[in-house]
């Protein structure tokens, strides 16, 4: 992986208020230790935490129409617009920053709904989204506990926080992020 | 619709413990109170309550063989265990008990997992089962209160308690029920 560290930071900054620059700082950060801990791949998990939000602060009118004009996932139109910036995100990272690599590329595309048969990859970051140091959310602790114990509990914590929510909210709960969350228990149960 | 009520009443409870027949009179009861209040059909909201947990208490040996040799959704033996009784219910009602009436079939065989689409009988009878003078678990009195202003209201709170629990054990979620609850929350907001 080449690349111009320094530029590609300065350049996804720029897409973003200063506040949620801080975030994807914090997840740099989180997604480099967690791949520390679980044997994943410190500079891909970097990569992909730099780039996970780069579009969450386009207009949705802009993610749409990069949804709708290249053919990516429609369905997601269907739900939340808050998942959209992650489909968006992987394409921009492909095809504006020039990054091949697939397992980067679905991290970052996963990073919010996560989905079934998640890589290694694609749990770091998806994790480190939840309990970088700037989170503060309520259960936050807990999935940080979690977190340093097994990468599936903390997981699964989170994506059941994620569900809680939006349940309380009384949001549309998007069906990937069940079956992801299901995926996993079944994974530590030794049921599949 | 011809059936004897005596009989089939006194054929269906000889099928389950005496608990569990003093839980189907309630669900008769709160689906007939259901049907009145929203527009139903109270004959058959009562057919579908009496014979919805006709094979709850079989083995799960024999549930299992039921949906293997009668090409019935065989997904559902990948998921938990109560959820078979409503699909083997379904196909006793229709193959022991002579019910032909699609409605009522369709009503016992969702009235645990809720579906897309759910039919007003569907709506009924799943949310007369959680709400019966019997049931006696955190929350109910909240929903049985949103019962009485709206149908949709009572059943989202009921899958969303399902849902909820299942997040609380760590168990599996069924993804039809997200389905059920995301499709009712659409048809409250009037975006579908």
């Amino acid at each position: 992986m080449e690349y111009n560290r320094r530029e590609l930071m300065q350049s996804v900054s720029a897409q973003m208020p200063e506040k949620r620059w801080q975030h994807t700082l914090g997840v740099m950060s989180s997604a480099a230790e967690l791949a520390h801990r679980y044997g994943g791949d410190p500079d891909k998990a970097e990569l992909a935490a730099i780039l996970h939000d780069v579009a969450k602060y386009w207009p949705v009118e802009r993610q749409r129409a990069v949804i709708e004009e290249n053919g990516l996932n429609k369905e997601l139109l269907l739900y939340d617009k808050q998942l959209w910036h992650a489909e968006v995100g992987a394409f921009v990272a492909e095809h504006e920053y020039g990054v091949t690599d697939r397992e980067v590329l679905d991290a970052v595309r996963y990073h919010t709904s996560g989905r079934q048969q998640m890589t290694l990859l694609d749990r770091i970051v998806c994790l480190a989204d939840y309990i970088e140091p700037g989170r503060d959310f309520p259960g936050v602790d807990r999935i940080r506990e979690l977190s340093m114990k097994s990468l599936e509990e903390g997981l699964i914590a989170g994506l059941d926080s994620t569900i809680s929510l939006l349940i309380a909210k009384r949001r549309i709960i998007f069906p990937l992020t069940v079956l992801a969350r299901n995926d996993l228990v079944r994974k530590l149960e030794g049921t599949e």
